[in-house]
């Protein structure tokens, strides 16, 4: 019963503490723990049930579009990643050095991957030798290891899970269709299964990926108004190309420098996951990406009939695709539904000895509390509507609640005092200029989000500047 | 066509010499390449579908008995590293230290995880507290790092893949089941899916893993007649737990060490495919591990009707779950049989002007050459069929080829001649010294690769030292 008093403590309310509240979900819904070594997590079984399905309609969607998964060394010589100017500066701060190999102090030491353009470049300089071998769409499942100072589960940490695509093109304007096309996978993911709205639009020259010509970004509002950065793909030109010399002789027989790209999503989606949809009972999953879809119920399980009942509901949901689990343990109901709601599993439905003598069982949605009651013969055709009205609804709420987010500004003071007054973004229009870009996030600790595709134009003049501007930019404090 | 040509080289043939074929199909199957990091590999696009089609299946067995997937640390500090004695001793001469982290040197230096006992015990220390919480049967799928001196792709990399599970138990008897459980898996799961027969038994004193108190494996033999050690299961009593503190309250109130387990597979796996199946060729794939089961390949596929039905077969196939491609590049089809073969896709359809004419195809099996002339018509039926004799006879080929290479000794002369001159397998009597173990290793360069659970009992003496014998010991020379 110790055991069991764990789950039922309350958690700390979102509006309370929405940084303690997340800590809270995090640890109580069995995501990850804490390790030994510092900066790192452990992901426990129920986190990365999440991130199995995660990686399972990603990769299914990658592969639509041609991409082929291979895996690259987990270590990078210092030679090799110094190689092209912005990357290595970008970088070479934040990485952790491997300089003892066995018993041998290594010659030139090697660091762990935090990102693998290196590793690809070097690849694709002898792989890829005429227009014959291209393009290249590949992509990689692994971990990187970025040595940061503050860490938080799945938002940031010294280790993180994610996917790297890395492809090579002929053309420039090949390489340009890759980025926006990887951006749009993202996007249709997060939206379609995930059940979060994003905003697609270009990354500012201050904030794009180190060594990239464009940054690609899908932005996220979290419940807390902060922006989640949940996922880049970068067009890199020929500029890494040039600086690890990938060539391919082309149709008219020149020599010539492929274009190439790269996009990336981790283990954070997880972190925009909870942000997004969670309450204050914990977690709350979108069926499309829910480990466990439906859990029953019984009620006085002891009597007749009630477990019997309860298996055949499984066994129903189960033969219509539906995860499905039974809690028969011996918890009272009452703490059953308390983890079934802390997991954020979708819907339960309770059956008891009453409800069997009807005929019939109760469905509760875990982001609404609505209940429909339904004939046992009904519940294999009704519980699937109900998942897809759960998951659309959650997309449309979290959608109304991010678009009441966000504000206009068309001068500084207005800019000020929303950024401090209302949590959200700012829409407002920007001359370019990385100073003003510089003083906004020194003075209010909001960034550039994006420069958003649907560009609007709100004002004439810079909302820092006054001069004449050039671009609409979504402001936001971040994670 | 440069690129063209480089396919039909011819590769070794295996008889002049097995270590040059090996590396040749290795190549130009393109399953590898080498990198710039020295000892690590890069798996390619084939190569990473054949581990991507191994982990499916694995990971669908393993959930069948209860594994949960989870992810642990890349890295461990020292101290944790060390709390196990034999552990440490077996591990730390071949793992890569990280000595820097960002722009600090760290006070502890973290080794990248040659494999993850140390970091399960911590997690488990802390997440186990009752009878309740056991047992924990968890796996992990990663990339860990040993500073091998010398490297072969798949047989032995500085990094490679694998899966490591992990679990924890209330009672001996029931982590006993555990580890002889996984490595009926991993029999299975060899012989049904890699057709790749195996010999299940326990490793000798010398040659268990560091800190078990019993290590089970599965050993096969190679079409050269040594062995390759395809899988091994652990059971570390409470070994670990003692030395890392893992307790829980049983069902009697009282505290007690849990009982541990741990077992692992990895990409070597796809040496043992190449060296069991392969031949002179390229690779043979068995159908249920193949990427592409079925090429279609068209004959003068510019005559009208010919691709339209080749694409029909490809359609008709895909409609039966059989993973199917159509060549339709502008190579000679003979090019593309060489290509095909190379790459060891079970079968290839050809069909051209004449067949069409016959409402016909002739389905080519890549293992025995053999031809079926089918009706067009009858293709989606067909090919299942074919697959499955094919998986079947692999398997039994396979079986056959490592009996008729399982040689029996009875005394120390037989030993050493039948080692020099008879490639394969040699059952013996052992005493159960380990100083008979070292001296035959020594002088001969055979180790004892299990004590089969198959007992026999074919003499009485040791076949090195002739006292009374203890076990039966199959000895080899292996990978």
């Amino acid at each position: 019963m110790a055991k069991d008093k764990k789950f039922v403590e309350q958690i700390t309310s979102m509006d309370v503490d929405f940084a303690q509240w997340y800590t809270d979900v995090v640890k109580k819904a069995e995501l990850t723990d804490y390790s030994s070594v510092k900066g790192f997590m452990v992901i426990k079984p129920y986190g990365y049930a999440i991130w199995e399905n995660i990686q399972k309609e990603m990769d299914r969607r990658f592969k639509e579009t041609g991409v082929e998964n291979v895996y690259m060394p987990m270590l990078i010589p210092e030679s090799l990643l110094t190689k092209e100017k912005e990357h290595v500066e970008g970088f070479a701060p934040e990485v952790a050095w491997v300089t003892q190999g066995g018993s041998e102090p290594l010659t030139e030491r090697l660091c762990v991957r935090p990102t693998s353009e290196t590793l690809f470049c070097d690849f694709y300089k002898n792989d890829i030798q005429s227009y014959r071998d291209l393009p290249k769409v590949y992509n990689q499942w692994c971990s990187v290891v970025r040595w940061e100072k503050e860490t938080r589960p799945f938002l940031r940490t010294r280790e993180f899970l994610w996917q790297e695509g890395h492809t090579a093109h002929a053309t420039a304007e090949e390489a340009e269709e890759r980025t926006v096309q990887m951006l749009n996978v993202y996007a249709d993911f997060l939206e379609q299964v995930l059940a979060i709205p994003v905003i697609k639009g270009q990354k500012t020259e201050k904030e794009k990926f180190a060594g990239a010509k464009a940054t690609y970004t899908v932005e996220a509002m979290m419940h807390d108004g902060k922006a989640l950065q949940s996922g880049t793909s970068h067009n890199f030109g020929d500029g890494f190309a040039r600086a690890y010399g990938v060539q391919f002789t082309g149709k008219d027989n020149t020599l010539q420098y492929v274009h190439q790209t790269s996009w990336g999503t981790t283990t954070r989606m997880i972190g925009a996951l909870i942000m997004v949809h969670g309450d204050d009972s914990g977690l709350v999953l979108p069926p499309h990406v829910a480990p466990t879809q439906v859990m029953v119920i019984p009620i006085q399980q002891m009597k007749e009939g009630v477990l019997d009942a309860a298996r055949g509901i499984v066994d129903a949901l189960a033969a219509a695709d539906v995860r499905v689990k039974v809690d028969e343990t011996d918890k009272s109901p009452g703490f059953k539904f308390s983890e079934q709601e802390m997991r954020g599993i979708p819907l339960r439905i309770e059956i008891g000895p009453k409800d069997l003598a009807e005929g019939q069982c109760v469905i509760v949605r875990r982001d609404t509390r609505e209940k429909t009651v339904v004939a046992i013969a009904d519940v294999a055709a009704k519980v699937p509507e109900i998942l897809e009205n759960m998951q659309h609804e959650m997309l449309e709420r979290a959608r109304a609640h991010r678009d009441s987010h966000i504000y206009t500004a068309t001068n500084y003071d207005e800019f000020k005092q929303t950024i401090n007054e209302k949590p959200g973004f700012i829409k407002a229009m920007w001359c370019g200029d990385q100073a003003c870009e510089d003083q906004i996030k020194e003075e209010t600790g909001a960034t550039s989000r994006c420069m958003p595709f649907e560009q609007e134009e709100i004002a004439d003049t810079c909302v820092c500047c006054g001069k004449k501007a050039k671009k609409l930019v979504i402001w936001g404090r971040s994670y």
